[in-house]
């Protein structure tokens, strides 16, 4: 008997992502809901559980939300929660995402531990990396340990002339009093090998 | 502020079937239960819901089925559900698919109507027809109105050695007695134009 391997010419590409946005668009069978601001969400517990290991803990654990089926996020804007839910089921971020939303979703992804979606963010940010936006993302590849962002980071600011394009940003003097550990490794980055000794009296006089 | 586009390089491809596959397999959240045969199978009224249009009906609507959560498979072989259901989650059928089973799950697939496993194995029948498949075919074409795969077994028979090896096959005697009218069309397509008026008597001196 002739056997058949893969996929033949003529047959359309996977429509797995689709069903599962328009699940999530018409709420069929949806077991859960999610307050987010003043809007609330409705989808499906087994769909959350199969995408994230952080929501699958809190849906199928022994916690609250499990029995309840109500949920309240209180620490994430709506369109970024939005967002998430939409990658949850279709594997896609919007169109067009600018900087902001990618920080935003960066830091979602972390927390519910969406790996495709951290990197897709982390990549974003990586490759749009500028004078204005150099700070900040250092900021908050340091407090949640993005390791390859810190490092597009440390790239950027390799070159004199970003540096000090920084160092006139608004978020710089942000950077300066919220992550004193970078601003410590910045001063060691760009200070001669022969004065990092120093370095702490160096800092005591940037300040 | 810069947008950007689309994904950068360097992010793994979706891996939602996976995760779906991976759902299916250990029945997280399952509200589902299928006996077929001597096999149980677990499964989410979401998920089922999302990709076929006669699930949905049945899971959501007002059926018996919507309310007991267990429902029984009668008509259907454990192997082809088992691989209807993997398809269901996955987008995927299995990596080695004989012919056999591609028939049985064109015919599961039309019955639940998900439109992209009928049209892969529509099209893997049609690519892979063979003297002793051919009348099998042509009566599983005509008995639930596929109509790629009956062009395709018309044009392998279309050539008299093709023709002559499928009425020596076994399932040749099969296709007279079950599928008259194919038969009828048989007869019709191999006649001369000038005999196609006396077809019926024709086919009376056939038998």
């Amino acid at each position: 008997m002739k056997e058949i391997h893969g996929e033949e010419a003529g047959v359309p590409p996977s429509d797995l992502h689709q069903h599962l946005g328009d699940l999530l668009k018409n709420q069929d069978a949806a077991d859960l809901t999610f307050q987010v601001g003043a809007q609330r969400f409705s989808a499906h517990r087994c769909v959350l559980a199969a995408r994230s290991s952080v929501f699958k803990a809190e849906l199928l654990g022994a916690m609250e939300e499990s029995s309840s089926g109500h949920i309240e996020i209180c620490d994430m804007e709506t369109d970024v929660f939005k967002s998430l839910l939409h990658f949850i089921y279709t594997d896609s971020v919007p169109p067009v995402l600018d900087v902001v939303m990618a920080s935003h979703l960066l830091v979602a992804a972390d927390r519910y531990n969406i790996g495709r979606l951290k990197q897709i963010c982390e990549e974003k940010l990586c490759n749009n990396i500028d004078a204005n936006m150099v700070a900040t993302s250092l900021a908050l590849a340091e407090q949640h340990g993005f390791h390859d962002l810190k490092e597009a980071c440390w790239q950027f600011l390799a070159s004199p002339s970003n540096l000090e394009a920084m160092m006139a940003s608004d978020s710089y003097e942000h950077l300066k009093s919220s992550c004193p550990s970078v601003f410590k490794e910045l001063i060691a980055r760009i200070l001669p090998a022969e004065w990092n000794a120093a370095k702490d009296i160096v800092l005591t006089m940037w300040k």
